[in-house]
């Protein structure tokens, strides 16, 4: 009943992560009713985004320029590799502002489920930009999740034979988190991992 | 940190009504990531949709022509006039299928909170639509709301001089619900026990 504009219109919203039918609904009747505040804001946005953001050959992250800003900033140190499993993970430790490496992004973990194997994640690069010999401490900052553990256990191997400093994410309760409410995997992490105070 | 391309991307994105930082960010990524299937998809359905979509001078709703294909339809009846808030409630009795008539929609209800008085809403052009002395019956589906009511008794004082019988939805309508978000079952009980006002 609704005209084929529309229609199409609510179908790709629809698709998208975290919404569905009801919400690309309100979405498209959102934008068709904002032409002038949001609708061709957020088409030109999204063009922009579209031509202009390209994939880092050397870090895997997304940015308007390949080398990113962030591998061509000199100021960050060398010495220093964060490996993230996601663009979105990269972001949320730069938005933290706790590190001043560079980073490399796999493009996800091992997951036998899913079908991903070491050939869908970005190894082959990670091996090659230690081959300079610059760094000397590789954080594994990868998810908490068995599928995670996976592939830090088989990054590990595979960099066993460069001399480099390996290290993971502490385990323990997050800051701000009520005992009652974690599981009990976190606690005994916790537990073993308890240090002193003074 | 990122490029400004992602950042107004995310910015806008998390702007839209259901969205937030977090979903902005994941979405931004998603659309990134997906270029061919999906980003590139819904730029040109957007685009589309913006350049085609038009309201309907007749009754308000929203079409590629103008007026509007319901308006359009001689296959409908031109004694039955439904009139609806917004145009996401239009959608809603056409997804029912339950009406056969023509729609009007207001653009909203009177709304002493939000500043919306007579003026705002499509009244006028709703009167004028009665004086062709087509219409027999004006069905009011507005929401159970205090506004809804409100306006309904509003609209049924401008329609008193008007030959026309006027209806409301029956009060299977639970009361705080919005049409939107009823169930099919409901809103076609509704249409079936409409009552007469005056």
């Amino acid at each position: 009943m609704n005209s084929p504009e529309i229609q199409r219109l609510i179908q790709f919203l629809s698709k998208l992560p975290g919404l569905g039918p009801r919400s690309g609904r309100r979405l498209a009747l959102h934008l068709l009713k904002k032409r002038e505040q949001t609708f061709r804001p957020l088409i030109q946005a999204m063009q922009e985004a579209e031509n202009k953001i390209v994939t880092c050959r050397k870090c895997h992250n997304l940015d308007a320029s390949d080398p990113c800003s962030l591998c061509q900033d000199p100021r960050r140190d060398p010495s220093q590799l964060c490996v993230v499993e996601d663009v979105s993970d990269l972001w949320a430790i730069e938005r933290a502002n706790i590190f001043r490496g560079y980073y490399h992004v796999l493009g996800g973990v091992l997951s036998a489920i899913d079908g991903i194997g070491p050939q869908q994640l970005h190894v082959t690069t990670l091996l090659d930009r230690l081959s300079s010999g610059e760094i000397k401490e590789i954080v594994l900052a990868l998810s908490a999740t068995v599928d995670g553990q996976t592939t830090i256990h088989y990054l590990t191997d595979q960099l066993k034979d460069f001399r480099v400093t390996i290290t993971t994410l502490a385990h323990g309760v997050p800051i701000g988190g009520e005992l009652d409410y974690l599981d009990e995997g976190t606690l005994f992490t916790a537990f073993q991992a308890r240090r002193g105070i003074s």
